[in-house]
């Protein structure tokens, strides 16, 4: 028997978090009314706000409370007229810190899948083609996830490339920096040989 | 440079969760909008809900809505006479999950620590000198923490009970079921050999 129902609220619907559990929906409940109850109303407004205004950016499809997001907007992302098609929106943040891309994104929102029924329109590929029609992009950067749906998902979209005489590429597969040879598996290390660059 | 304010936003306020660094916060926000955004809309309201509402219980002063507290208002956790002490509202959670225990609580919120100028009055001592008065109560069962503080509080409400006639107790210290010996640290096994019990 607890003493509040709504604390009890509060803890189920913590859990909707990912990697939360009822032991730290606990922990946490109890951090916000002991010490943060400030912290957890400024939580309570943010959740609320960017559930209901945040949609998504009408020319690469990533997360925005804006009609474009602010790279699409930002003028100097254009200039080398490098395009990067990424699968989620965290994806953009991921290559974002690399601080190694100054061109546009292009986020699917999943890859293709027709089992699941997942086609080209269904992860945003008609308003890709618009784009790739419009003119102004010179190559396309395919970052999808290194799995065999994110590689079809490339592969379609280089095809889809070829039509419209733009170039594409795909980033490359190999032993992570850092890591030891022993602990990579068979198939990355082979695509590691198999993408071997001349030193010297 | 990222795409979105309000997520950017929601980012930082997800951060007052106990345990939730960057990384994580960024994984929340884009799991919520991307797949659960009903769920963040509950989030939202349990939190406002909660932070403004729940007060503490006027008998117990664990966190509720009410005036009183579920475990408070119903009379057969009167019946024993038995009251248990303890330091915060996650604790009487640990100690109902024991199912061991049928009496009431009284949560000190805290514990004496004269150094932070933290006194009686501060964990609600008043209010427990004041139960302790009105009668009713048999045993006050001191579960605080096995702390430096929290035995110098359970000695000091011991005194208490004391003058009221009232008899007190403190949870045993021991090894922990199911641990090592050999891992056991000294002043536990030496509490442990102290609170010995017969079997024969």
């Amino acid at each position: 028997m607890r003493t509040s129902q709504m604390l009890e609220h509060l803890m189920e619907a913590l859990r909707c978090l990912p990697g939360v559990g009822p032991k730290s929906a606990q922990r946490m409940a109890f951090h916000l009314l002991q010490r943060d109850r400030q912290g957890g109303l400024r939580l309570a407004d943010a959740l609320s706000q960017a559930m209901t205004e945040i949609g998504h950016c009408q020319t690469c499809r990533t997360f925005t409370e804006e009609d474009v997001c602010h790279i699409c907007k930002n003028p100097k992302r254009q200039e080398n007229g490098q395009l990067c098609v990424v699968e989620s929106p965290a994806d953009i943040a991921a290559v974002e810190a690399t601080g190694q891309f100054s061109g546009r994104y292009f986020v699917l929102m999943g890859h293709l899948s027709p089992l699941d029924g997942i086609g080209p329109a269904d992860i945003g590929l008609d308003l890709l083609d618009f784009r790739l029609q419009q003119g102004g992009i010179t190559e396309v950067i395919l970052a999808t996830n290194p799995t065999v749906e994110g590689e079809a998902t490339a592969h379609y979209i280089a095809d889809l490339c070829q039509v419209h005489h733009v170039s594409a590429s795909r980033i490359a597969h190999g032993v992570p920096v850092g890591g030891e040879l022993e602990l990579v598996d068979g198939t990355t290390l082979s695509h590691s040989l198999m993408g071997r660059q001349r030193l010297s």
